[in-house]
């Protein structure tokens, strides 16, 4: 089989080295099988709008079943030397196969240029609903973990220090939500993604009679990108699809980071299962947080591939470039990671051990209640919070220098305490000090809404029950609908190759 | 007026050049109208909830409008030292004018940290209405000049080398489709950013019978973020506009580039207004198209403000920590670029000459009919496109060799080189040369979809007048809706305070 | 005064809008002296070589030094409409004065494209001066310290799990050490910073008998840049600052990091002084390491500098184009945050606070004896580390389960885990044991070089000690000779004043 | 073969799918060797110190020796499951091999984060060596083309408009310089790489008797990392590598950039050999400089790399964490790309035809010569180059919009412009006008240094071949001293293995 097959205005082939460098043909095992299924739906439009005769075009589709069936069977080594790419090296073996007078019809009416921008949509309209998929399985476990530990008391961290007490259930809620956005922003993209640019050949369509929209129609897509120039120059979408996963991952990197911190003996707030955890070659007492380092890590990979891309991009013409080939790989790089850590940072989520007691012993040590303190003395004394916040204040410094706990503090004290720091008497109700009584009952006394109040929690973990089962229907039924396509291409190449063989 | 009024519990005043250095103040100056408007809102909730008093609600809401009518004179000086921010600057000078005892309640239920979460959202969503409202013209007036160049043949570049001859109305209509694709992902993340996070405060909400829709209301958002570590936490909706805006301005450094280039004498496709062009301090004979250069910059600027933005999120702990300050600022540089850039592109595109005939002369010794040639071998005489391009492709290696243009060629020349390079006889007949007689006309011979024929071009321009119709109604009706909260806030805020000058 | 002495070609002024988003005025602030030093030394020359007349030179330099002087006091208000930079400013400002048959001198066989390069390289010259100062200093404060707590111990973390018992004043030095690498860069980028670009004229020369090597001395570079293209077109020199500052502030990050970790109440490592910590607005009892989180975040905002920077460079022509402009206040920005940054860094690290006993307690019930005790195992059985680990390993996890602490072990349960997991019976004499009884005696068995062993660490505070004085020279050295050269040049302006002064 | 020899501690082996994120054992054939290497020298020490047994060593060596042979001879598959790294894999290999109580010995004293420090060394050293020996190639080629084209003029460009007419041999020089300086970059780097950082161990040294310069020596480095826990913690001479290798990149994609516009038929200045061009799929008539957009694009990869790279580390802990393995991988291939595409920028630079008289074509009608007519107006007349210049300005902008060229100017014209717009009579001698005359002859009244005159270009191409020659001299002898060191060590492992065979 000879590479070169487009060479026809130039006198030498590729330099070998140059031919190394330049090939994106080691990567392209991402799309073979994308680029067969446009083929086909290519082949069939050609067909069908009377560009290629119908002998042409049974001939073609089983070889591309017999190609397409080799592939999966692993007979087919794409490491070869000579071809630019895998559109090359298809249409290289196909031409083999069946001649160029049949085979080299295949490419009427499409330019690389079109049909590589075919595959990349394929493909990572793939991966979109591969990580839409995962995040739905993580957002479950997330609520399925949310709703085994409502009664857990927290302590909420801002600046690394003790903010408020809160609730276990209600941070992993928090995880819920942003999940919920970056859901949404995958769906957001999906729309932009699940577009047809074939037909726009080089740049600027063809003056054959192709049908976009049937081809369109054959490979799922809903609707084509109209404007030829805009169909093979634009990548916007990818680089959509990247922010949305840099986005998602830096996230992710933010929870990791928290889980790490909690890992620590100091903190001791979870242990990992001993299967997600990893040893040390020379101290024999380690249990390491590994992958949650390497999600933590990978979030600035894909950032970087996101910078890369972005990067590729500016400043060159519109139009066909190719540059253009050496982001492609960065893309499906990027959403592959998403997709590895999302698998693995739901299995940590499921397996991940909560020590809830010493979660509440921490709590029970904390300064945090003093701002419950500070807003019953507003809620009881009716004295503005700044008041409150200054009383509050000298009590926790005084405290902390003396090595007191918030739970001794009684009404003489602060009593004195108003005195010094606002020059009033107060008189300072009972039920004011009873929050500080018991810091693991606060959240209950939280009513604003989204607060980490248990019966509010409950509502809010029905509520995205909900939520995730809408989000799984309409997941569900656009698979379907590729699904249905996909059944409805294959029975035609069947229905094409089979008449094939009775006519024999 | 005194700063410090938060240090409560530390001993000592915070030291000079780290203030200096821990200071947003400086920056603020951006959301020092959108922290009052905060305070207003929020103030009325406390009083409609009865957490303050009546007579408090009128003495701060009738100073927070004398702050505003001040600052808006440009009377109030950002640039004092010892505030960390604008809310400890407005609150203190609220305090300092009607006292801690009624200006201490401001803050009631509140931290500084949903007030710079509500701050951000609401300046966020001032620039994404902003962006919006410049894509909509920079959109209408590429529609313009697309319907004044519907005849302009132009050759297309791929690889800056001649493609395939087009049109300069498509070429157009190609940027209006991209920019359309921007302005969808600028409306998605309008969805995100549009909610409220007042009432979380610190991080676990409030004891306090805080109405977080209410204020939510009075503000013109569409619902809270309802999860109150959510909403101090998160910050992926300023990342989602800031990515949106990194895609926009990657995709115009391109198309500066391609007029940044045309713009050189040697393509000679374009020239600038002397009024959007500079000179040079030295050489008398410049005419430099500096601002497209700038434009070009600027999408590194953009793309590495989001760079800057991810990472300093990256592995920070959940909740809120100071790190989100530094972001905030980036965030808001980066969409003023954005919109500052749209401003002047607009310019750009509405004041730049085309020269026509300089487009036509390159097309007129261009080898881009090559393709057209060859796919009029597949129509006319059904051969295989990779047995046409072997044909196209040997003649215009000899024809470069030669010096001679394509439109020189003839029937004989054609078969004898398809002979030599096919070994076959080949009956060419005289329509398939026609198509390269008049490159100019090539255009109007491309039939499928999207292509630069002048009637689909038409038929698209009309198209996408009305989808710009349909979007500038969208805009319109959420700019009347927030105008009509806007009046509404303003109204309850005028009846509040005309109460108490009454009952005086 | 008039801007737009430039536009000889061009027919009309730029537009109002424009000429806002073009100029880069605003920003020259940094650079106004920059440029009137260049514009001395230039003029200066230009009589030396017989280009301009001495009475010419004499109104020149008295224009300047008055201009220079207005801008000292305040007077200058560089906010103006109009002008493109703050070169095409002060040539006008001085036309304004003198007239432009003298003043229009100045700029004889000058562009801005060679004068904006001087003027960066003398910009991000005196940065890196300040960096480098600044570095020495903080370098100091470390070994101090480290000197301070030679005999404190602490748990080093790998994976913020506990690894081995070291020291801090090990830890410290750990610090200087990368911090002499960050002088190391700084100091081979000065190299290639203090070269004068002036004299390339726009990019190719002049035809006046410039004297390139005069210029560059008075100035105070070390040489020239040669070729005239290069000089205009490079930025390596700028865009290797801002890397270099990159990776210093990454390193400071991951110190912060470490730092923010410390300070919680969970490890209670440090404690920062109250001035230099952040109270909440709401949480009375708060007291926040916000220092330390701007830190962390601002090496973020630098790398994201220098990603722009790189990106704006990026496949844009050799030569001179605007692009550069937009390059310019990035990287004098990423210097002077980083200059800023390391003068906060030495305050914390001179005012925090360690709290030795914390660590000390922390070490006394950690697993981190471990890895010694499977060492002792090596050297006192020679057995091989892998079976010691295996054994040693043993024993944490039983002892993990059962809440042991190491230093509780006993020879007959190391026997019986010998036995149970390598299936040997094992001798062990009693000194292998010892090493757990006192962990924090264990940095003094280390015997390998670099590590805690203190006296390791005293002779290694006494060699940075010597290293420290060596680069206190140079930097001492380098800064005489600029000030010499800055002499010089002041002197000689005065005599041609003076000169003046006299003849009238 | 058993994985898992580390988790003595751990109770459970690790989760396959999580063994397989977590393992970078398929990254690792990049540091196979550079790990037995290490594993070698080490053991060397071991047995010097009196750690291990002079037997213990020879099967340790031995082993090793026959897992390089195989490993070279590619019998090992590094593609298993199970291994964290190739660190694992190595020492399982060992001990499978030569038993758990000989096998087991090779690490002593040391832990996988001071080995991957040490084996991340050894290739980023060999990485470096290589850049330096194709950045010598590189330059060797430019001056070669240089010296070739020293008479041939070429415009030079600033905002892609016509600047100064220069010369395409001054040019060259212009690349020359910067990949000097790029040199000097990787040269600098190269220092604070070549240190040894084993014996550090896990980050706190080792109670044995390690010798960590003996190890260093044997590794050819210039001395260790001193302190352990910098060893184990620091990446910043990756870092530093990457930022080089991106300065480099960035650099090159401008001179692409300049080639790929140079290669327009619009400019024409340049032909690609064939056999380094790219051919289209579906137009006849292309050729495309695909090369060079790839090597444009690829520097932004590589920016990206960097930005990835500094973006795992912003915000870790001081210490090892797994984080730093993420990065290991960016590095490697960051710099194996700067590898590659300097070798194919050679060959660029090499077989690239210049159009020589295209390029003296465009020279012929240009008006850059105006800066050069300016001038002499300065130098002949001694008015202001303000005055000139506005003189010159007003005559191109009258010429241009005639249609005019500047070598039609006579001295009347000029009197009338003069008088015109600064309302003087100036007498124009005939000399003035001359060198508007043959603007190819303009670089050679060029005088100021650095300037395409043809002298001191003749004069720049001596000197940097002395320049070249020298720093030949320094990369032959560092590679000299390493391959001295290799072979000692060889020689050393030889001895003790063939003691082995001679005492059985």
């Amino acid at each position: 089989m000879n590479s070169g097959i487009y060479r026809s205005r130039l006198g030498k082939p590729l330099d070998k080295e140059a031919a190394k460098f330049l090939s994106s043909i080691r990567d392209d095992s991402e799309i073979f099988l994308e680029d067969i299924l446009g083929d086909e739906a290519h082949s069939i439009m050609l067909y069908e709008q009377g560009i290629i005769e119908r002998e042409d075009l049974k001939k073609i589709l089983k070889a591309l079943e017999e190609i397409k069936a080799e592939w999966l069977r692993g007979e087919i080594n794409l490491k070869v030397d000579g071809f630019e790419d895998v559109h090359e090296f298809i249409e290289s073996l196909l031409i083999d196969r069946v001649g160029v007078e049949v085979g080299g019809k295949l490419h009427t009416g499409r330019s690389r240029n079109d049909q590589v921008a075919l595959d990349i949509r394929l493909k990572v309209r793939k991966y979109l609903l591969e990580i839409w998929n995962e995040l739905i399985d993580l957002m479950e476990i997330i609520l399925t973990r949310a709703e085994e530990e409502k009664d857990t008391p927290l302590i909420l961290y801002t600046h690394l220090q003790h903010a408020q007490i809160g609730s276990l259930s209600h941070y992993l809620l928090a995880l819920f939500d942003h999940l919920l956005r970056d859901l949404e922003r995958i769906e957001d993209c999906y729309k932009r993604v699940n577009k047809s640019p074939l037909g726009a050949s080089a740049i600027g369509g063809s003056i054959l009679p192709l049908n976009r929209v049937r081809v369109a129609e054959l490979l799922g897509f809903e609707g084509v990108v109209e404007n030829s120039i805009d169909a093979v120059s634009s990548r916007d979408f990818a680089l959509e699809s990247l922010s949305a996963s840099s986005i998602l991952m830096t996230f992710l990197s933010r929870v990791s980071e928290d889980l790490i911190v909690w890992s620590s003996s100091e903190f001791g707030y979870i242990e990992l299962p001993d299967e997600l955890a990893s040893p040390s070659s020379i101290m024999p007492h380690k249990k390491n947080p590994c992958l949650l380092e390497l999600i933590r890590a990978k979030a600035g990979k894909i950032c970087g591939l996101l910078t890369a891309s972005l990067m590729e991009l500016k400043g060159i013409p519109i139009g066909y470039n190719r540059d253009l080939q050496e982001q492609k790989s960065l893309i499906f790089q990027g959403l592959k990671e998403t997709l590895d850590i999302l698998k693995i940072f739901s299995k940590i989520m499921k397996g991940v051990e909560f020590k809830t007691e010493r979660m509440l012993e921490i709590i029970s040590g904390s300064y945090a209640p003093a701002i419950d303190l500070a807003e019953n003395l507003v809620k009881y004394l009716r004295i503005s919070i700044r008041e409150a916040h200054m009383i509050v204040g000298e009590i926790v410094k005084e405290f902390a220098e003396k090595g007191l706990k918030l739970k001794d503090l009684n009404q003489d004290t602060m009593k004195d305490v108003a005195r010094k720091v606002l020059g009033k008497e107060l008189d300072i109700p009972n039920n004011v000090l009873e929050i500080i009584r018991d810091p693991s009952k606060i959240p209950s006394k939280r009513v604003s809404m989204g607060a980490p109040n248990p019966r509010d929690v409950s509502r809010m973990i029905e509520d995205r029950k909900n939520i995730l089962k809408e989000k799984k229907k309409i997941l569900k039924n656009i698979l379907k609908t590729l699904e249905e396509r996909e059944e409805m291409l294959s029975k035609t190449i069947k229905s094409f190759i089979e008449d094939d063989l009775a006519s024999h």
